[in-house]
C-alpha cells in the first residue's frame, strides 16, 4: 500500500471478470494493475460463495467460486499483473498528459491512459444498523470490523449481530475482554453450528452474556460509548453498559466513490456501449455486473466477453500509433509464446 | 435422417457455440434440436483443429478443440438435445401458425417457433478445382467425397489431391478398384506420414499409380468421364484414362442456403442486435462467428455470451405468456435440479 505506480490499464475490481481482463489485455501486449477492497482476488465468488458450485461457466460442468478464482489466476499469471489489495479507489483525476490518476484510501496512486471498472456489485461495505446518532461513535468506540484485536483487550464489549462474524468475534474476544455481551434480535443464528454451540458454552460459564433483544439506541459522549439501549418482549427496555461496540449486520455492496467519477449511470450502474464497453467518458471502460446496456445479464460469462471487446477498445488508447491485428490463440505463434511465458 | 420433428428452438450448427446454446436455453426450460452438416458435433473445433490447444477459454489454461467439444457435450447432456448430423438446412418456410419449418438436404423437417443460427464460418463444402467444364461430371462420375464405397468397386479411378482424404481413399479403394491413379501437383503431401508410406508401398506393388502433375482438363460425354488430362515438367501432356474421379482439394466454408433465408447481411454475415442477437427477421437469432454487430470478435467466448442473451430473447417466443425470472445457478435450486438431470 502507498507508493506511485504507472501502467497501461488500471482495473478496479479483482473479481473473475477483472482477472480475465488481465488476460485479454495481455494478449494485446497491454499491462494492467488491479485494485480491490477485499484482501484477496476473486470478488463475490471468493467472498460470498467460495464453496458454492457455479454451473454455467462454459465447458466446465461445475466449479466453486474459489476454484474459478484459482484457475483464472493461473491463466493470467504469464502476464504478471500487480495487485493492490485491501485498497479502495477513492479519487480520479485527469492529468495534463491526458492520463488518469487513481488514488486509493491507503495512499497508493496509479497513473494510466485507461481505466477499466470491473467492480461487480460495487465495493463491499458493512451494513449500518438503523440506530439514531450511530455516526458519532463510528471508528472511535464503535466498529464494523476488527482491525487490531488488541484494541479490545480488557474492554467491556457489546457485539451486535447473528452471523458468523458476530459469533466468531464473541468467542474470540471472550478470552481477552473484560466482558462480552452478544445482542441478537432472535435466539437463532445464521452461523456455523459449532460457533453457536461454543457461544452457549461460554455463556453457561459466565464468560459471555447473550441477550435476545432489539437495539434501540446508544448512550455516550464525545465518541465514547457508555451503554447500548435495548428492548425485548421478555425484559422490556434495558441499558447494557459497555465501552466498546462491534456491529456485524452483514456486508452490502455499494457503488462507492465510483459514483463520483462523473460517468453516466443507468439504474445505478455504469452505462456503456456494446462495441467496446466504454463509458460516457472516453478511455474509461466498464465490464461485468456494474456495466449496463440493453439486454445485460449479470453472468460471469458475459463479463468475460465484455473483457475481450474492452481490451480491443483499450488498445487504441494505450498504443495510439499501432494497428491492432486480430489473432487467434490456436494459430498465432506470438500469442502462444506470450501465454506460455515465452 | 428424414422424418418430421417439432421442438422449441432449431439450432443450425453444432459447434461449441451451438452446443452451449442448448445449455442456456435449457436453463430457461426451452428444448432444442441441432442440425449440422458434419458427421459429429464440434464444428471447426472438431473438424479443423481437434488437437490444437485453445488458450483463451476463460478459466481453462489450455484445451484442445476435441476436449472442448466433449466437455460441452457433457455439460448440455442433462437437456438431452436431439442432433441431426450429416444434414444441411436447405430451406426455410413460415407456417400458418407463425412457426418456422426447416428442411434439410436429407429430407428431415423440423418445426419450431424460434431458429438460432450458430453456423460459424458457414457450412463446410468441398473446394472445387479450377478445371474447365468440371460441373458436367459432378455427382455422376466425379465426386468430392465417398458416400458409398461400393460405387467404386471395379472402377478405374483417378484420385486428385495431396491431403489426408486423397491418401486415405487411395489406400482404401486400391483393394476394390480395378485401378487407382493418384495425381498430386507436388511429390510431397499434407497427410499422415503413415498414409504416404502406405501409398508408396502400393505403388511399388503396382496396385496404385502415382503421378506428379497438374490437371488441365477432363474428357468424357454425358457426364461419363473417360480421361483426365495432365501436364508436368517431366512428362509433358498426358491423358490418363478412367471412369470415376474423386477430387479432394480441401473444404471451404460457405454461407450456403442460409444466404437465401431473407435475413439482412453485413459483410456476408448476419446482422444482429446486441440485446438478444436477433436478426432482421423476428424470432430468427444468430450467434457465434456468423453474427455481425459493431465490435464483434470471432471468439468462442463471445459466442457463449451471445448464447445466453439469445436464450432470454427466445424465451418470449417460446413462452409468450410466461414471465422470465432471471436466476443464478449458484442460488437457484430449480436450476440446479434441472442441470443435475432431475
Amino acid at each position: 500500500m502507498g507508493g506511485a505506480y504507472e501502467t497501461d490499464v488500471i482495473i478496479i475490481g479483482a473479481g473473475p471478470v477483472g482477472l480475465f481482463a488481465v488476460f485479454e489485455l495481455g494478449l494485446l501486449g497491454i499491462k494492467a494493475q488491479l485494485i480491490d477492497i477485499l484482501d484477496k482476488p476473486g470478488g463475490q465468488c471468493a467472498e460470498l460463495y467460495p464453496e458454492k458450485p457455479i454451473l454455467d461457466i462454459p465447458a466446465i460442468k461445475s466449479i466453486t467460486g474459489q476454484q474459478l478464482t484459482e484457475q483464472l489466476i493461473e491463466q493470467i499469471s504469464p502476464f504478471d499483473p500487480e495487485f493492490h489489495l485491501n485498497e479502495m479507489a477513492v479519487s480520479l483525476e485527469k492529468k495534463d498528459d491526458e492520463r488518469w490518476k487513481i488514488e486509493t484510501d491507503m495512499g497508493t496512486s496509479i497513473t494510466a491512459p485507461v481505466i477499466c471498472i470491473a467492480a461487480g456489485g460495487g465495493s463491499f461495505q458493512p451494513k449500518k444498523p438503523p440506530i439514531p446518532d450511530i455516526e458519532q461513535f463510528e471508528d472511535k468506540t464503535l466498529f464494523y470490523s476488527v482491525r487490531k484485536r488488541d484494541m479490545f483487550r480488557n474492554k467491556n464489549i457489546v457485539i451486535a449481530g447473528g452471523g458468523d462474524s458476530a459469533l466468531d468475534w464473541t468467542n474470540n474476544l471472550a478470552s481477552i475482554a473484560e466482558k462480552v455481551t452478544l445482542i441478537h434480535r432472535r435466539p437463532d443464528f445464521r452461523a456455523a453450528p459449532d460457533s453457536v454451540e461454543k457461544m452457549h458454552t461460554l455463556t453457561a460459564e459466565g464468560k459471555v452474556d447473550f441477550h435476545v433483544a432489539q437495539i434501540t439506541g446508544l448512550e455516550g459522549t464525545n465518541g465514547q460509548i457508555s451503554a447500548v439501549k435495548t428492548t425485548s418482549a421478555d425484559h422490556g427496555d434495558r441499558e447494557i453498559p459497555c465501552n466498546m461496540m462491534l456491529a456485524f449486520f452483514g456486508l452490502t455492496m455499494k457503488l462507492g466513490p465510483i459514483a463520483e467519477f462523473g460517468l453516466d449511470l443507468t439504474e445505478n450502474r455504469i452505462a456503456v456501449d456494446t462495441e467496446k464497453f466504454e463509458s460516457s467518458v472516453p478511455s474509461i471502460f466498464c465490464i461485468g455486473d456494474m456495466a449496463h446496456y440493453p439486454g445485460k445479464l449479470k453472468l460471469i460469462l458475459s463479463g468475460f466477453h465484455e473483457a475481450a471487446l474492452m481490451a480491443h477498445g483499450a488498445f487504441h488508447y494505450v498504443f495510439p500509433d499501432k494497428k491492432l491485428k486480430f489473432q487467434h490463440t490456436t494459430s498465432s505463434r506470438s500469442l502462444q509464446a506470450q501465454i506460455s511465458g515465452k
